[in-house]
């Protein structure tokens, strides 16, 4: 079996993770007896400041024919937000219509929350987000600019097929865990949107009896993954409620270094993507200390995404092995003091 | 001097903090002297229940005539939220004008907090949410309902008035404070109307020299709000921001039951609104536990507004004095046993 992965190494320490979990990658197809052919595309903030933008024209093309691809991180410190993402990431996430995030958000043993009383193995959920439109919909303007009565609109956009997908895929992923959805909303102050969102969760669960549900708002929901994140399951939000409680959901469960994530094109007409949570990180950047570890646990989604499912549990297992591990090496989010590369020379001793 | 405050006690365990607050309202003006007339008014979710209305016609007008108003808590079980918000709270917010809405986040000694390693004294910041406009304007619709291809859009509506006061406003609060203001944006992702607010926070922060600013997407603030709250002085955010991140400071800060909130109207055409930060809490409706001292913190928020700022210090430092006596009454929710009037009780002992 041959699977042509494409990888965007992407800014900051984003080629750091990258170039780490290569020989992860050459372990596991040794294993497992799988080929994997990785293309590396240097295309991000380097390139724009070089050139004027962040891939090619034609770089989504480029990428669809592969079966999936692998991105570090985009972010840099001399270039507006906005445009970094817009011209890279937020393309790939729309533009394959990779509509299904899934974010897990564990407590693994050995690792230390930053909630008291919170023990390895306490916090176990996973977050679907919407990933193509709702918030993060590219449509809006401005008005009147400099003047008193200027205005900027921006408009989140939700669909019934975006809707429907995102929440069925929750409750698909329920009925094979502990039967339990939160659905994320701001009804109370957003009822256009909102409104329609419950709808549509109400009409999908009646297809899923034994699933149960429960709804929360978004400022509730913040609070509640600090105050009781055991209680939760699978958590299904808009796209950005997802990005915030994912980003509560990664620190609760003691860094960002450790939180993976997939962007699924459910029809498999398009790549999907995989990614660590966390960002380009500009000031740890060349001192080689980064954790590679979202990003192998990404590779592990990967892996079973490309239905190497052996290959994605035998990494599964080699972070879990390592983090339990008091002596294993660890990089400073963690509280330790070991560098990228020990992190990976020891985990390979586990694989 | 005479205050004229009308109280809306509202739903749930609203109109039990509210009883709660009436006899330090009393000692206060008394000991004080100044003349506070409370006048009540029953709208809610009851009154809907029975009428269909949440307030009666001309609801606004009333209130319009008050120094200020004080209101419990809005939200009941059998009332979409939608309904209960947008016809009352969010229309007194809006239709007076209210566009600070200012929310202090104190770890009080004597008070734990969920976080781990943080003791009282150690988390004191402010954040200043715009109140107005952003992503809670009531601009949107549905589009071809039930159909494969219905959509909703949920627009969010910046101003240049709306913004710039609210980023003024915590500016200048910053002068009075430790000078440093971060600004929550989302600019990342929703280029149309972020990328005007942080135009417009660095337009502003020309004309305060002195006070350093950081950009914070939002993401990241709700887990550094976890992972760094020590750090902040003065937030900025908008409506949905500010929502959501003044709910994980209530909690970081002990609980929803000390969160006090001031929503004003700066030029002071209108009133004033002052409410605590937590909801109608309908599990424990009835059983006389609720902590009164967010709204009782809220009142202190009132005095200073009404101009008797030896009464707000004086309500403040009670509420500080009780929390940081280990054999002072506690409601659950700080972990104790007592009842609603044991707190208010003890705490009239230390006015
Ligand atoms: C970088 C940014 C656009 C992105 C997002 O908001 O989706 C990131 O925060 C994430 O969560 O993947
Ligand atoms: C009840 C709700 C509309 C309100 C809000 O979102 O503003 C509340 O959460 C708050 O923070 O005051």
């Amino acid at each position: 079996m041959v699977h042509e992965v494409a990888t965007i190494p992407g800014d900051g320490i984003g080629p750091e993770v990258i170039d780490a979990v290569q020989p992860v990658f050459d372990d596991v197809s040794e294993r497992f007896e799988f080929d994997l052919e990785l293309v590396r595309y240097d295309w991000g903030s380097e390139r724009y400041l070089e050139s004027g933008s962040m891939m090619p024209d034609g770089g989504l093309d480029e990428l669809a024919g592969y079966d999936a691809i692998v991105l570090g991180a985009i972010g840099h410190p001399d270039v507006p937000d906005h445009v970094t993402l817009n011209n890279l990431l937020l393309p790939i996430r729309k533009g394959f219509d990779q509509a299904i995030c899934k974010r897990p958000a564990i407590l693994f043993d050995g690792v230390e929350s930053p909630l008291e009383g919170y023990d390895g193995g306490d916090i176990d959920f996973v977050v679907y987000r919407e990933n193509t439109e709702g918030e993060y919909a590219d449509m809006g303007g401005q008005e009147h600019p400099g003047h008193g009565h200027e205005v900027a609109v921006q408009s989140a956009v939700f669909t019934r097929t975006g809707t429907e997908r995102i929440v069925r895929a929750a409750f698909e992923a329920a009925t094979e865990r502990e039967g339990r959805v939160t659905s994320i909303t701001k009804s109370n102050a957003q009822a256009h949107s909102m409104v329609f969102w419950d709808q549509i969760v109400e009409d999908v669960s009646a297809e899923y009896p034994d699933v149960t549900v429960e709804r929360l708002l978004v400022d509730a929901a913040s609070m509640d993954f600090i105050r009781r994140p055991e209680a939760f399951d699978v958590v299904v939000a808009s796209n950005l409620f997802g990005d915030i409680l994912t980003d509560i959901g990664a620190i609760i469960t003691g860094s960002m270094g450790l939180a993976p994530s997939a962007n699924i094109n459910v029809s498999g007409e398009y790549p999907s993507m995989f990614e660590p949570v966390h960002g380009s990180a500009p000031d740890i950047v060349g001192d080689g200390v980064a954790n590679p570890l979202a990003t192998i646990l990404s590779a592990a989604m990967l892996f079973d995404h490309l239905g190497e499912t052996e290959a994605g549990d035998a990494v599964w297992s080699a972070v879990t092995d390592q983090l339990a591990d008091s002596d294993a090496p660890r990089t400073p989010d963690l509280g330790g003091s070991a560098t990228t590369a020990q992190v990976v020379a020891d985990l390979r001793t586990r694989l």
